[in-house]
């Protein structure tokens, strides 16, 4: 396979490696990932994230096992691991099923499901390039806009999502400010948005999730950009906690709400929010923190907690969808997405 | 002055001592306020907290003072220190003028100002027990309720105000069970009232912040019951940093939203929410999560943040005020307390 190489990710001398996202922003540790057990993991673990990251490094990941000569079957089985290590973000699963159609139960096919995955990869680029420059095209000179978890060069291959059409901006120089939410109880925002602004020079201020509402009523905020980790065909979508609150605040405070995304976070087999499967995680997330300095507790060590990934945030509060193929309202997706299914399933 | 004992403050042998609520739940630390450096000090960092505790350690500090013999102009000093360590809570500057009224320039009046103090105390346990009464009639068998912040016994030397609230119904026999938020930046929910909650027996659930509106739409929520830290006299109010986000969500949901404090919480000098002075805290707070373990940033040193203590909620999203006096409106709040300026400025 070729060398690739992204904010997060690399391919370099036929091994695949992953920036290790719990421990930033103070440690830059990358990892091999050179077995299924470790891929899953940090995948489980978050250490790789972000819907459409995970879609590129679980089919590079396939491609590398591919490489190494593993049967048709331990293929399947990985690939099938792989797609159960995360069950919301359905770029993960669209990913994997284009590899797997590719490689067809044929050997003959290696060769061409490995394209497939540097292609996967190639399209996030320029799938973010087009969000980004259709996004960026909303946003005016001197706003001020708001954002929820880790949306840009770490979530992506590309620029990014959400953060990439607030990059973009920055970079057009438009004279822009960020909110940003730090995101509990992971702290995307407050670890890798925040650390990503800083990269990019893009000035931000950090805040807590529950700040949002008072920023948005007493500071002028133009607008609310979030990504997606899936959008059901009425345009409800599911995206990191708390984007269902924002998505609130907002529209009690008359700020426009978008969501940014590629296409393959659009799941045209999904009719809308409530069938989305949302995925529940460990109660020590909620009941401290985890990271580079070990795993505090600060709540009662039994504590009772509820502790979903994502929420739903239903179509009627988003101003559009800012998506590759240009900023759509939620009649303007299903019109685009609900002629054929595009995710032939596979597994 | 006789001994007083309450969950979080003693005054005992002639000493006060507090209990370090930074350290809880997981150490339980009394410090013995014997210095202004350390009382201001302890309040500042909020190791003493919650508007009707403030106004009572900080009266009862006065009163030591004045026991050990201090002059008429330290004693004035003190209470100067004290009022300025924190701006929003109402309760504080209340007591402290109280204290201040009855000590009037005379010497002769030290009994009779430490005679005050203790009736503050006394009557801030009987003014806990009347609210949580009025709330706890609101309250039907079964309810889920959700709150923010700590509002018990710890905020208090009752049983508290909001959580008073809520544990008056659960002693009552009535079967519940309290969304608790775990309110960064300094997560008096999940350190706090999730520990008292355990203390009491009351079923729980830990939650982010960023939860509650997800709850609210997934979940039956049958009311939202926060404290306060200042009531403006057209019942707007200033509470816990992440309260008008609550009222916000619940509006939106249609989820009834009461505000729980003693009549010592209304400033009736405040018009409106516009008037209170938000308080400001340290980057660092936001920046990562200061207790027993140390100082841990998980964001970039130096992002810049945004970290006020409180927010201010409308009137027109609150449901009804419980008071010692009653359950009111927004309207019956302001009859009642419009009448008299109820507290002469000394400072």
């Amino acid at each position: 396979m070729k060398t690739m190489q992204a904010r997060s990710l690399r391919f370099e001398d036929g091994k695949l490696s992953i920036l290790d996202q719990t421990l930033l922003p103070q440690t830059e540790r990358w990892i091999v990932c050179d077995s299924l057990a470790v891929m899953v993991d940090s995948i489980k673990q978050l250490k790789v994230r972000g819907a459409p990251l995970l879609g590129v490094s679980a089919v590079l990941f396939l491609a590398y096992l591919t490489e190494q000569g593993r049967t048709l079957l331990e293929l399947k089985q990985a690939a099938k691991a792989l797609y159960d290590a995360r069950p919301t973000a359905v770029n993960l699963h669209y990913c994997i099923d284009q590899f797997l159609k590719v490689l067809a139960d044929d050997d003959a096919n290696r060769a061409l499901a490995i394209l497939t995955a540097e292609a996967i990869f190639t399209e996030d680029v320029e799938l973010c390039e087009r969000i980004a420059n259709h996004g960026a095209d909303l946003i005016h000179d001197g706003e001020t806009i708001m954002t929820h978890c880790n949306t840009g060069g770490l979530a992506t291959v590309g620029i990014g999502t959400a953060l990439g059409v607030i990059q973009k901006a920055h970079e057009q120089g438009k004279q822009i400010h960020v909110y940003v939410d730090e995101t509990r109880p992971l702290l995307q925002g407050g670890r890798l948005t925040a650390w990503e602004c800083e990269k990019s020079g893009i000035p931000y201020t950090l805040i807590t999730d529950n700040m949002a509402a008072h920023v948005m009523a007493s500071k002028k905020i133009d607008r609310v950009i979030v990504g997606a980790d899936r959008i059901a065909l009425n345009g409800d979508f599911a995206n990191k906690i708390g984007t269902y609150h924002l998505s609130v605040a907002a529209n009690y405070h008359d700020v426009p709400f978008h969501t940014a995304a590629p296409y393959t976070t659009v799941d045209s087999d999904c009719p809308n929010g409530a069938a989305i499967n949302i995925e529940q995680r460990l109660a020590d997330e909620v009941r401290g923190f985890s990271g580079q300095a070990g795993n505090i507790i600060w709540a009662p060590a039994n504590s009772k907690t509820y502790n979903p990934a994502f929420d739903v945030t239903p179509a009627t509060l988003v101003t559009s969808y800012i998506l590759d193929k240009g900023v759509l309202t939620a009649a303007q997706l299903q019109g685009l997405f609900k002629a054929a299914s595009k995710n032939e399933k596979v597994i």
